[in-house]
């Protein structure tokens, strides 16, 4: 049985900052049976992450090694694979069968078939789906593998977190409060600084827009320097923090979104003071962590229904909507995860 | 009992690099008599430590948390402390006496008096005196400590050094090798490049100033990429070398000399690659690892008497050297460590 799968793809490969012009929704022909003797898994796709970190997977692949390590490079007009909670209807892979709700690497699309490894049946306890997108998906596990295993924090500790709204900073922030650490965030708007102060309980939170120097504001807001800085943008903010990080301070990299549409947009570190001070600094990817999915899901999940850890997300209806939440995400309109719905479940 | 006492002080802070000209010798009135009921040790120095390091005490402290955090600021007409060898000539403390030879934090002068907590009795086992300033003093530990505790290597791993004919790069090319590691240095001349590869018997060796591409010729000698780099020099060459980094590549940061005397040259790393390599970069200094002592001297000891290792030294007589010395570091007149005997033993 064929369906039409309206699905987003990049029109050509994206140097910048997007647009939703760089975008187009389109049509694949699509067939709703298994292959015979396959192990496909046949999906109907009903939330979608939006992500930063795909934009880098849409540039023009250089030769540099730097692109080369991005998983895999996103064609022009192809279908963009992206984390989310389909349904299935149909399964030639006799752990999933009809019905079941699954979470996954799936598509910007309305429809996808599934026959790697990433894909796991989802019983969500009376949790909306969306959690499992977010808080309770890859974004929860990067706040948490990040924040315990990278940071490796102290009760009492200071933590900064940048992008404190964004998919992964909020989170950051309410594990690290969670933990017992003093932790202040800094995002883009009144109503953001509002909120992660008023629902969240950050100690304190800074527009960083009316900052004119950041190391000044980082000096006010940690007159005792800061142990753990989370990073999710990168260049000048990434120079304050090393500037008033503590003795053995600890650095994890998530993120450089302000980085990423701007090719001439860097940190310059001071490097003498990642010496003296002993700093460490540590990129990491979620994926190496799977092993503490387990813990990270128990412990979030008594968290959410304990009410201690709120969830933050930013959920639009409609496949359509993808460029647009895609491109909103580098202007910083999303509080907290993006979403789209593509279907009703 | 008085004695003028000979030291090297500098006349101002200095900015930029070091000339000879910013030193003087001064003499100062030097008591050889412990003060009675002071634990005082008054020592003879005899030779005495070179390091590039000092020049960033050297300068003007800002008020920024970067010059806040080196140890302590050095005054202009000061004696100024630095590592080296020298013999008791009286002593107020009970661990120490006449003619016992000490390693420790002396200065650069004829003599010093000492009640602080960095000195040891020395018992040379029949090597030179300077080895104990060099290979077996700060130096041998921060190369060995460095690369064994920051870099973590695994046997077989591809080791790039910086200024690898430097007071600890040429130390930690030869733990690599000793490991099994492969290793690659870089240097400044053409000397240098033969002793390493010759003498200490790195695989590869690079003279980085015939190389118009550092990211080019590192991917020359490392076609599969590099799993760890000892970073003496900051800038490009750190640049580079993330570039170039395999999966969890490690970076141990041990200096930034190309930075010191240039406040404009800086690194400007892609932290994209940090993050999708999930390279680890981490500062440090050999006084947070002073329990490894015992297991590096001994194994170091071990590979001097052995011939597994050699040590690569650059020692001149006499005091008034020392800021010719000093100076020359940062144009890499230095082949190895670099020593200034003050007086003979």
């Amino acid at each position: 049985m064929e369906v039409t799968n309206k699905y987003v793809a990049i029109k050509a490969n994206i140097d910048g900052a997007p647009q939703e012009s760089d975008f187009e929704l389109k049509n694949g022909s699509f067939s709703l049976l298994v292959k015979p003797g396959s192990k496909d898994v046949i999906i109907k796709n009903l939330y979608v992450s939006i992500d930063p970190y795909q934009i880098n997977r849409m540039k023009i692949a250089s030769d540099s090694q730097t692109t080369s390590v991005f998983a895999t490079m996103i064609d022009p007009g192809k279908v963009i694979d992206a984390y989310g909670v389909g349904i299935v209807i149909a399964s030639g892979n006799p752990e999933f069968e009809k019905d079941d709700y699954v979470v996954g690497l799936l598509s910007w699309g309305e429809y996808c078939v599934y026959n790697g490894p990433y894909l796991n049946k989802l019983d969500a306890m009376g949790l909306p789906l969306s959690y499992y997108v977010g808080a309770l998906g890859l974004s929860g596990l990067t706040a948490y593998a990040g924040f315990f295993e990278i940071c490796k924090p102290k009760k009492g500790e200071k933590v900064f977190v940048s992008a404190a709204s964004g998919s992964v900073g909020n989170l950051v922030g309410q594990y690290a409060k969670q933990f017992g650490c003093y932790v202040v965030g800094c995002a883009g708007s009144p109503k953001k600084v509002k909120l992660l102060k008023e629902k969240l309980g950050f100690d304190e939170v800074f527009n960083y827009k009316e900052e004119p120097d950041l190391n000044l504001a980082l000096k006010r807001y940690f007159p005792d320097g800061i142990d753990i800085y989370f990073d999710n943008v990168g260049a000048e903010m990434l120079e304050a923090a090393i500037l008033n990080m503590n003795l053995h301070g600890r650095i994890a990299v998530c993120g450089v979104i302000s980085e990423y549409t701007d090719n001439g947009k860097r940190a310059i570190p001071d490097m003498l003071s990642v010496i003296y001070k002993r700093i460490t600094i540590r990129g990491f990817l979620a994926g190496d962590h799977m092993g503490m999915f387990p813990e990270f899901f128990s412990t979030t999940i008594d968290h959410l229904n304990t009410g201690k850890m709120q969830v933050l997300e930013d959920v639009s209806f409609g496949l359509e909507g993808v460029p647009s939440a895609f491109v909103g995400l580098f202007r910083g309109d999303n509080v907290g995860k993006r979403i789209v719905q593509v279907s009703n479940d």
